[in-house]
Order: structure tokens, then C-alpha cells, then sequence
């Protein structure tokens, strides 16, 4: 049996959740660059500091750690600690041949969490309530990957 | 012919492997919220000074980078650079169609070695330990990508 | 109809493709390790200034920050924002049927796209011409992802 198609409902619910989460770390990084054209700081390299179309006017001063871009790639670096675990484990997941019912719950409740993480990071909330949308999004990758681990084994 | 299912021993073998590997990519990011919470620093963010349940008595040095935590960080950082490019690269030596002994050679000894080097870097080992593990893990996927490249390649 | 096979000429360009850029990850590590032992600096832990055969003349040097050191790592957190994406969105693409020409734009188009940003990045070009190969690389796989969205919503 061939599960991953688009013929397989399952298969086009992960589609759509892992377009989703790719979408989402790439416009992280342009979040990124975003925050560093607008405050004018927080360059990683000393070449930066060269005169340029990006660049008009340099200052040492724009290699500082500047929270506000600095956030951003810590965003980022959170993003990189879940979701390319949740897109390799998600397709393993469909292979496993869930109910359509889990797998919405699962792969949107992953999507869900990891939006709302973004929003309560970029606003700056509470470690709490961001703690607790990163808590959801990394268990459901945990419990996918414990279903994941569960078929393979019975079958080694 | 389709290999992506789990009437393919082979596949079988990495499904139990990935999952592995996701696992352990997930249990390190609550190791560095145990050792955050456990040493009451290594925090990431100027909110998260804000008293709160997770955080009754904030403190500035709380900021600080502290061996511990970091040092979970760093081994996350190290599972970042090599635990996803093992789990795409791994699906796709599946479909070059190894047989079961290769299979399980390449797939277990990168779990293998990767348990072995998280354990090192944890028990603070010499370099020379961690980084034994780390080149046993590295090969093991640059191995599995020449296959792949060259399976591609005569089809090309 | 299944499409993740080696008689798919499409997924036979993304399987290079694929590989090409799991080997630039795993190869920037060994830049990095290069890198070190040449300077014989930028060292991560505490534990790696002991004596060992790696490190045979420790000094508390080793652990500050060394630009020709830092710049590998920086190229390495760059690949992990962009490569993983691009390797999972890719057999996404792949399973939507796209024609081989489009195939061969988008999948070689980016390993072009990021084989010349590590290029500009470790010959210290201009911030203009690294973004300009990271901008290719970030819309290719923005192009993809929506391109995989967009066949999955319908079916949804």
C-alpha cells in the first residue's frame, strides 16, 4: 500500500500543515532582515560594515547584539529545534496510516501552537505563556514519533 | 516500484531509526529547560525577568550564559547540524534500495554514535571522545549521500 | 500514482539535488573543524582546553570567539535555516507533478543559489552579494511551498 500520495487524505492534511511550517521558517528570516534594514543594526559580519545599497552609512556599532533583531533569530533558532523534526516525523507519521480525525488534531495542533509561539515571542509575553504554546507543539512531535517508533518495532 | 511503505523491511529499519533521532532531537530542548528551571538561569529573553510561576524571584544575572545550560544548547546546535540532514538523507537511501544488512550498518550506527556523543558532550569528555562519535555520525550521513548521488546521477 | 521512485525522472533531479545539499551541511562541519585546528582557536566547551592530541598546548585563548572560525559556524546556522526546508518541501513538490523543466529550475536553481552564497560568504564579499544568493535560495523555496500549499487546499 502507497500512502503517500495525494490521493491519500492524510497525506494532503500533512501537505498543507508542512507548507505551512516551511513558509513559516522562511519568513522568519526575512523577519530577520527586516528588523536589521529597519533599526540599521545587528549585522553578523565585519564585511557588513563596508559602504553598499544595503549599508549607506557604517558603524562598528551595527555589529552589537540589538534585541530587536536579535529576537528575531532566536525565533528562528527555535523554529529550527521543532519544525524540521515535526516535517520528517509528520510524513512518517502518515505512512503509519492515522485516522483523519488524528491527523488533524496532531498536524494542526502543531501548526495551531507554533503560530501562536511566534506571536507571543515577537510580542514579547511572558515566558509562561510562550513556554506553554512551545510545550504543546513538542509534545505532539513526541507522540508522534513514539506512534512512529510503536509500528516500526512491531515490525522489526 | 514503491519503498516507502512499511512492507519494506528496509524501510522499517529507518522509520525505527528516524523516530529515534526525532526523539532526541525534542528530549534535548526539555534538558535545557530542566537545566534552566534546575539552576535558575540561562535564560534567552529581557521578559522573561518578569516574576511569573516559572520565575519567583527575577534577577538581571539570570541572563548570563551559564556553562550548564549552554551547554545543553550547544549539543542541541550539534543535533541541528547533523540529525536533519541524516533524516532526509536516510529516506532517500531507502529508495536507492540497500539491502538490510547496509541498512542497518548505516541507520543504527548514526543512532549509535549520536547517543554515544550526546552522553560525552554531557559527561563533559575530552574532545577527542566527542569528537570520535561526531565523525562516526558525520560520515555515516556523507556515506549515504554518494550513494544517493549516484544512484541519481546514472538516471540523470 | 506514485511518484517518490527512481523511475520518476522528477524525483530523480530532486534526489541530486537533495544529496548536493546534505553534502554542503555535513562539509560545513568539517570547514568548521578545519578552521579550528588551523587557528587552533574557537573552541566550544571548557573540557576541550585539556591536553590532549587535538589540543597538545591549551591556552584560555581558545574559547574567545575567532571571526575565521565564527564565519563557518555563521555559514552552517544559514544552511540550517534554509536546507532543511528545502529538502523536505522539495519531495513535496515533487509528490505535485510538477514538469521536469520546472523541476530542474527550482531544485537546481537552488543548490546554485546556495553554493554561491557560501562562496561569496567565505571570500568576505559585500552584504550585497551574499543576500542576493540567500534571496534566490529563500524564494525558491517560498515558490515551492506555495506551489505545495495551493495543490493541497484544493483537495483538502
Amino acid at each position: 500500500m502507497t500512502t503517500l500520495t495525494m490521493e491519500n487524505p492524510v497525506f494532503v492534511i500533512y501537505m498543507v500543515a508542512a507548507a505551512l511550517m516551511v513558509l513559516k521558517i522562511m519568513l522568519q528570516g526575512w523577519m530577520t532582515v527586516y528588523r536589521m534594514l529597519k533599526s540599521n543594526s545587528g549585522l553578523a559580519s565585519l564585511e557588513d560594515l563596508q559602504v553598499g545599497i544595503i549599508n549607506k552609512d557604517p558603524k562598528p556599532e551595527q555589529l552589537e547584539i540589538n534585541d530587536y533583531v536579535d529576537r528575531s533569530r532566536r525565533m528562528h533558532r527555535n523554529d529550527l529545534e521543532n519544525i524540521p523534526a515535526f516535517l520528517v516525523c509528520g510524513l512518517l507519521f502518515v505512512v503509519t496510516g492515522p485516522t483523519i480525525m488524528m491527523a488533524k488534531i496532531l498536524l494542526w495542533g502543531f501548526v495551531g501552537a507554533r503560530v501562536l509561539h511566534a506571536i507571543s515571542y515577537a510580542t514579547k509575553q511572558t515566558h509562561e505563556v510562550r513556554a506553554t504554546f512551545y510545550t504543546i507543539g513538542s509534545f505532539i512531535v513526541i507522540v508522534m514519533a513514539v506512534l512512529v517508533l510503536q509500528a516500526g518495532i512491531k515490525l522489526l
